[in-house]
């Protein structure tokens, strides 16, 4: 039995009438079967959004064909589009610093095949993180850092990056502040979880702030990375309610529940093409 | 300016390649723009369901031509399907008996035109309603049934949704179950609204069930009443927590604010044409 | 029968030992059988915290004896405290704007007996809201007003609130920025319903604020006045799943859902004596 | 420095005028500094239900002296009581069949110091969960069962929770129905979590009839078990919404977070004393 071969398309551009037909006629002038589309039409902003998720199993057509064939379609009517074979698995890199409890549920999720990916390595600017890559078998590189060093330790992470061919980078509660220079690299690439309902509580130590406020409800929020702190564009936001008995202690032991849903379930809209990015605003077809 | 012509096409089908290829092209060729299109595919059941919602304003066909056009079409692929012209709104009776939050909600979001339809008339079996329906200038009917005249009672609400050309009939807390003869008039047009988070608490009394047995969390379910008591198919859900100091009366309290909510969220779904039917469930294209 | 006679002591004060057993010690003295005690004590603050409901039904105490008897006590303690008859209901004005959806449902609420207080009077800066008003049977007061006109609005709302001896104003959604003249005269009994989940969105169009940063919850808060902009306590916050598919205008209409049920909440536990305040924090016994 | 030297103490009993006071006098005669006081009256069952939280740090008496000095009083308001010496932790076995990830998010959640108790063995009708076992230093027992082994097997585990001295049996998603001989064995010391929203889709396979039944919500409960399946006191219960695109592997993976969140919950209020029960029904001091 052939395995099956499975390609998302996923489109934005100005909108305008028949779009939709635009795609699907395509799609059946090559005889394959469309398993899922979904498309959004913003009204105010006038843009054309889809997704287009098929099966290349027994096409004549093979995925450089198709592509070749769609670039001038997709050329005229000014789309930005990609297409992803599902075979081809992306390379996730995960930084973390101290606090584990994001970075396990990963490799956990990870192992139970919950996440479509292939994680090729784990940097920490602490020690710690080790035995648990080991656990699972997978290289590990302690990076240490300081406000002098941070030009070279990110150094060292572009390299790995690039050497591992990584897709995308987790920050898997990271507690350093990347530079514009590695955000600027990885536009888009960088996934990251801040603990707060973001934009409430921006900055470090949100659950300290969020005490003091007095919030009935705590969040996490799981976005892409931009050169301006916790302001990218938002994929997925957790809350919980708390009330005044929760010490800062139970607020960080409930929020890590919310961090580890929150960046899960990101990185696997992220994963399953699922993300479309319109300035800061992202469109999930999940 | 020329009024926006909107129709809503739903359907399903056994599953197979280019479904919705067929729907986009046959609206392509008739130069329609979509404006929202959704689609499933049952991998279980091999079956495909579809909506498309489209703009007839500046096109030259007329809806009868597009449904004589369609026809042949749906017909090949065995469809069950419906066009629905949105500017023919739907005609609603609520029914109801003593407890009116529901009818109450009902109306305030019809006057501030979150329902897309006309309430033709309510009637209740008690007579307290009528004040209500009366400020909303509103046709009321009472038609007080006992056990011994609740056939002469349902022909007179059938012999009412005749009059009125009702499309749904819509139970607000209407405490008398209809008999087959009623649920068999109007198949998958009757929307209920069943105190409890079903299958949990079918039947009567739900909230004492419910704190007899006692749960952590009550629900209110909207679902078409079908000849088996509480167990047509669902619409919607909505659960919210409990503990151990709510009495029955603050169950039914709480309960009221899930009921309200489910109700109108599952009419509008309905009003809408975002729920199609498969044997017990339904697919919903929110 | 005699009806229950139910009184609500409130306490805040410095942490000691034994300070729960003072207060159940004293109603113990006065052969007053308490209901319901609920007590937090703030391990960072060092602050104590107890709510004890009681009935002095069959007692021969009266309230103003317990006052007096209790008074001394507390004074050794450094206690704030109040002792609140349930019979005395509290009288409450309302405050609203253009939209009504937060005033009609308190007043659904009131006729329904689920918020224990007087509603003495209704104003507003529109004529609208006079229809609901009467509707009900309660006074309205039509106090339009421009920035020139600011300070004489202001006094005749404070003049109504002397007039009618208010304890808690309620801004169902007024649009309007109350002076610190009126904030000062009226500490800790200005109830106010904010469109968003602060301190997110703090400040005007808090919904457009929310669909312009993409987030992916939107909530509502309800607090007490202070003089910085929506800055004061929070007593209860709720929120809802957004999507990208949601306008502006769903937002707004998503939102009304959660301020009704926020607003409703906050002022029922504010009336029920449930709120005690502490700094920028509010300790809720529910 | 003295560590803390915390007791929990649990009492339910007839209602009766003065209840709070019996407990806090007696507290305060010792010079016992109350640090959590809850308490509960049924209004319906005229049951009195307390948790007080105390700290002995510095105080004279012993826990042998103050519940010898306790027990006459109690016994003159026939409480059913109890002293938990927090010191004292309880001692847990969990049982598990071949899905391991409720084993995994409590093991997690232990070494991560937020259940206070010991894990004293695992045991298995798989051989699979040894590995994890092993990972955490915790012994393993493969206790396989068939139909004829039954007894022979139950035999097993109750001798080994004999020889561990067990307190509380935890079943971590455990395959199989423990006969009325271990249930009786080990009353309200049992804790399951059923894979559904309880009562809806007891027995077998509930997110199968979850699907078949197209509801709008899954859920979980953790509760005591008894001998009627599926029937014991429920602790907690979690839910989450599904929709259509839904399959039954993703409402198993949805319902494993579920699952987790609600055991750990689940187990969490017990060993910290927060679950009274009163017939099927448990009050929860949270």
């Amino acid at each position: 039995m052939t395995p099956a071969h499975h390609v998302n398309l996923l489109v934005s551009c100005p909108d305008a009438s028949g779009l939709i037909a635009v795609m699907t006629r395509f799609l059946a002038s090559h005889d394959i079967n469309i398993l899922d589309l979904d498309q959004h039409s913003d009204p105010q902003e006038q843009w054309f959004f889809a997704r287009a998720a098929f099966d290349l199993t027994g096409c004549d057509v093979s995925l450089e064909h198709l592509v070749h064939n769609w670039t001038p379609i997709a050329d005229t009517h000014r789309m930005t589009w990609r297409m992803h074979d599902r075979s081809q698995r992306r390379r996730v890199a995960i930084l973390v610093s101290k606090r584990e409890h994001c970075l396990r549920e990963l490799l956990w999720r990870w192992e139970d095949h919950q996440l479509d990916c292939d994680i090729a390595f784990i940097a920490s600017n602490h020690p710690d993180p080790r035995r648990r890559a080991e656990r699972h078998d997978l290289p590990f590189h302690h990076l240490p850092v300081t406000p002098e060093t941070r030009d070279e330790q990110e150094s060292a992470i572009l390299a790995l990056v690039e050497e591992h061919g990584i897709d995308v980078v987790v920050l898997a509660r990271y507690m350093r502040i990347l530079s514009p220079r590695v955000v600027q690299a990885l536009p888009h690439r960088i996934i990251n979880i801040h603990h707060s309902f973001l934009p409430a509580f921006a900055g470090p130590r949100p659950y300290h702030q969020a005490l003091e406020r007095g919030v009935k409800l705590i969040g996490a929020t799981c976005h892409y990375v931009t050169e301006k702190l916790d302001a990218g564009p938002i994929i997925e936001q957790a809350i919980a309610r708390v009330d005044h008995r929760d010490t800062v202690e139970d607020l960080i032991r409930k929020g890590a529940d919310l961090e580890r849903a929150a960046l899960v379930t990101g990185l696997r809209l992220h994963l399953q093409d699922r993300v479309l990015l319109h300035g800061r605003r992202t469109i999930i077809f999940d």
